[in-house]
């Protein structure tokens, strides 16, 4: 952008704007294209060289990609998930608008291999409950967890789980009534066909994977990891916001 | 593992810390091939499915891989790295173990993009610093950095990184003695040809992406993105330590 831009009127600026605002009110829905700059450029009487200046800065933003051939079209914004102590999936997707849904594929109970008892702090052999669950934003899957919990020290918590379908309940139940996120391991991995499948993506996309341990008064009461679609979902840190008292 | 491992002598279990501590002291060094089956059936004086149960345990955990044919390889262990608001890279990798290295690839002074502006607090046309680097550990790329800097409310600020190469150094010279971390931005991604080139993996290897600003006294003076070597590091972030007084 030359440095003139700023001296003469930026019309292409305005251009955007009003795009901009018009995919945030939903005018333009997410997957939605956007008129052809010829279009464009006829509704607001300016040449398609400024269309195509405004629309650069969208497609910059992030808030719309060109395809070349069948025209400009809106994105679908990540999620901004923060990570926290507390696990709050269902209050974090209320906050950013968006209706959570949560699906348990499978509940297992068996025993624990070395590496599953090292993380709960059992002893290899004792019973562990492991729950494979899909999470959802608006009815589209941005999530697949494994979770491991504890059985043989909460006995009852499989069964607890299976009746409410929810950890949080079933945790009070065997009498787990806090817990908090000790550590969090973040990596990146590529979506196999399972995984892909229960998440709607192709094989080879990018997920954002997360590993942590939640306990409550020093005994961990979860481990677990969580894939998330990482086109769908950012995983937020502010940290001065939980640095303060 | 069958209950019934806990209550026989297990065998494996003592072969499996045996390995675990060879691998551990360096006797087996990343990327090297373990004794064959046979070879340490013959050294433990047990049957190859006692080791290959010992095996089982140690590919479990990471540590190890077996790739059909050709044996078993150590498996470089990621690096631990912490994310925290100040941004400790050196002292991270030393804290490892690891010996930090860090080349600027470039340092360009161009003006702002409107997005650029609008994550630097400037007004787009605004002169900015744009530095990329590529991190090292022991020698192996771990991570390729594209920074923004601005140039125009720090000036002399590029040229005081091209003479120290050092952002620390350079932001102190234009009087920027103390800046902190405010929120970071995590996503996953898959390397392009560029990306890959520079960090010695294949193209489509996943790579984990963070996007993070730092502040003085309230100002923007950083806003950047690093691409980590999925397979090298894995980010850490302990709630916990962090939000103790």
């Amino acid at each position: 952008m030359p440095r003139s831009a700023n001296v003469l009127t930026p019309l292409w600026k305005s251009i955007a704007a009003t795009l901009r605002s018009a995919i945030a009110d939903g005018q333009y829905p997410e997957g939605s294209r956007l008129p052809t700059e010829a279009d464009l450029a006829a509704r607001f009487g300016v040449n398609r060289h400024t269309v195509r200046h405004a629309l650069a800065t969208l497609i910059e933003d992030g808030l719309v990609h060109s395809r070349r051939g069948s025209g400009t079209f809106v994105l679908s914004k990540p999620l901004d998930y923060p990570l926290s102590e507390r696990v709050r999936f269902h209050r974090n997707l209320r906050d950013a608008g968006r209706l959570p849904g949560r699906e348990i594929l499978a509940i297992e109970v068996r025993t624990a291999t070395e590496a599953e008892a090292r993380r709960l702090s059992m002893t290899p052999g004792d019973e562990i409950c492991v729950a494979h669950t899909l999470s959802f934003a608006d009815h589209t899957p941005i999530a697949l967890a494994e979770s491991h919990f504890p059985e043989a020290r909460h006995p009852g918590f499989a069964d607890a789980l299976r009746s409410s379908r929810s950890v949080t309940d079933a945790l009070a139940t065997v009498g787990v009534a806090d817990y908090l996120r000790t550590e969090t391991r973040l990596s990146a991995t590529i979506a196999n066909a399972t995984q892909a499948s229960h998440l709607r993506l192709p094989e080879g996309a990018p997920l954002l994977l997360t590993e942590s341990r939640s306990e409550s008064d020093g005994v961990p009461v979860e481990w677990g990891q969580t894939w998330f679609a990482s086109d769908r979902v950012t995983l937020t840190f502010d940290f001065q916001r939980d640095q303060l008292p």
